[in-house]
């Protein structure tokens, strides 16, 4: 007989990854000494781990260390540099005991979420929003409350969007810098709505993955300096570079410490060995890693100078990460089809605007320029030919 | 205000990792020239990767091999390896699209659940049992249903049992080998719990990760010879002795393809890559992996053979894995106890069976024989020493 499938299994894909498989396919296609795909379409520095951190890899392994289990929140060692990193770069004191090193931070959602949510329980955050924040909700009975968001708030929740939820939700996601629009919280937003979400009772889950990538304007600050009930997010994906490793951090709320430890060591019994070596190892490279962002921070500049001839001149606020995100509907009312024509047309993947807000999405896209330099920067031009600009 | 924590917060632990910092902390108090402590509470192999393994990983990183993602499912050469895997061993056609990679095991389990499973199903297991199992299910707001089993069945579950079930639960898991008891089911007795649960509608999960390591008392089957609705789960844990790589693999039904790759592409993104590319090359490490699994036949048969002198002669049938399930009850009705005076007292850290078998564990310990073959052979003297026989 047919046998049932769950609800987990209507999870919409996280469609950013169906898009890399197309512009695979594409790139497949193309003669020999075409010019190639403008990968713009991931959130995937297109440098690896930095070399002081693939090289710590290799020395561990030359030197025979069976990798196996660490304990379930990792190495004592990488979450004491964790803790440090805390003290160092934000003045905020984090015990190690309340660092768990997770499966990167995809790995760290489902642990935060299981500890802190019940089935049923809504969970707010701004639209557009990560989609595997709603996807992984979803799949585990959560629910996705959507506050929608524009360029008037820089796309980011306010105080005053989260005094006028009732009934309370009974957690809020936020993230800053965000994927999609690249945009951030100031740290008195920050601040405040994390005072506001610990003195109500909702529990303030803080994405901060794209910590370090941040050009300037709004500056960076952690929930952990504001609440002592927010569980925050972290990553050595983005600024660190390291995304296939798989791995990432949280800083836990006391009382979810050992909540969390106990559904870690059921659900990951650790995060990757040689990854933890990785990692530590890459707090050591700053230079490298310094070096990458001021890479991203040059492809930013020629986009933000360029696109807006090319007749993409709605950019949200380009605060951080490595995204822009861009009000296309002028040019379509089904950004779906258009990055299907553009990856077509002009060689170019982006993602479409559809897998991160569902409502407003399909006026939007976006653009990610975390790939090789010299690729992104011909952007604009290939874009105002293919448009006929 | 205090926040409040979502039902997960009570996932009890999954003790042996308890245990492990236990052993680690009495270690830590040995005085230098001590004999050391035997480790026999963990079902981690003494020994590492297989060298080829991590020479290809270190070849990978000194090519300067970014590591990015993954596609969900992992890289194609080494899901056309797995399913070669099954033609080779065990003579069954599966096709790479059905192979999902995935972090460990453990990362199987809850997306298989997920997709196969909603809020509230019951899925019957055979107690004792692997207790994350219970504890993802429960995590995950499903109801595990046991199926007390003892020596008269292998301490496994029989047709029979499940023809009483009423109503019918909505999946079982089966293990074989399994973990704690180290008992298989013979391929016919699979085969009819497979072809019985394909045609009452139960999703059969079936628990593989031991495979390669059997005694030859009986022989290994997989699932996927025998069902278009099963799912399978492996690793590169064991047989490839890869623990810390956080690497496995299921073997999915048609039906559940789609939705597990959403799950995944939602709830991991990808497996690490590191551990793909060595994984790969564990295939061609046979002799190694071979001469691994001659130690543990050795130290399994030392201890069948030495255990009983010592007090411990009430023994699972010893199948496969790695492990002994032990009856103490002539011995304690408080396994735990008698399990911290063990390692006290003997210096032999083992679990005790209280984490297998809520019910009738307190009178069952397991030892693990996967560490170093020197020590693991002495452990009945030390037992014999301790216990004043």
């Amino acid at each position: 007989m047919a046998l049932k499938t769950g609800r987990g299994a209507e999870a919409p894909p996280f469609m950013v990854m169906d898009v890399i498989a197309a512009a695979n396919a594409r790139a497949a296609t193309l003669p020999p000494g075409a010019p190639g795909i403008l990968r713009m379409e991931v959130g995937q520095p297109g440098s690896g781990a930095p070399r002081g951190a693939a090289e710590a890899a290799i020395r561990a392994l030359q030197a025979g260390n069976p990798m196996g289990y660490t304990e379930a929140f990792g190495l004592a060692s990488l979450r004491a540099r964790i803790a440090g990193h805390y003290r160092d770069k934000y003045g905020v004191e984090v015990a190690p005991a309340r660092i768990a090193v997770t499966v990167g931070a995809s790995g760290a959602f489902p642990l935060a979420f299981l500890a802190a949510f019940d089935v049923g329980d809504r969970v707010a955050m701004a639209a557009p929003f990560y989609p595997p924040y709603a996807n992984i909700l979803t799949a585990l009975g959560m629910v996705p409350q959507l506050l929608p968001c524009d360029a008037s708030t820089r796309f980011q929740p306010t105080l005053a969007m989260l005094e006028k939820l009732d009934p309370l939700p009974a957690g809020l996601i936020v993230a800053s810098p965000c994927n999609p629009a690249g945009t951030m919280l100031p740290p008195e937003e920050l601040s405040a709505i994390a005072r506001w979400c610990h003195a109500h009772g909702v529990r303030l889950v803080s994405d901060e993955i794209y910590h370090g990538l941040s050009y300037g304007t709004v500056a960076e600050s952690t929930a952990a300096a504001f609440s002592d009930s927010a569980v925050v997010v972290n990553s050595f994906s983005k600024y660190f570079s390291m995304t296939g490793w798989r791995i990432g951090w949280l800083v836990l709320p006391e009382d979810l410490v050992r909540p969390v430890e106990c559904l870690a060591q059921n659900l990951f019994i650790s995060a990757p060995h040689v990854a933890q070596v990785a990692a530590e190892a890459a707090f050591d490279c700053t230079e490298e890693l310094e070096a990458n962002k001021a890479g991203y921070a040059r492809a930013r500049s020629a986009l933000l100078e360029g696109l807006p001839a090319a007749g993409f001149d709605r950019i949200a606020q380009a605060d951080g990460a490595f995204y822009l995100w861009c009000d296309v509907g002028h040019l379509t009312n089904d950004s779906l089809d258009f990055c299907a024509r553009m990856l077509e047309g002009a060689g170019i993947a982006a993602s479409s605007g559809v897998d991160f807000d569902r409502d407003r999405g399909s006026r939007f896209l976006r653009f990610s320029y975390c790939g090789p330099e010299a690729a992104m920067v011909q952007a604009p031009a290939r874009l105002k030919g293919w448009l006929g600009r």
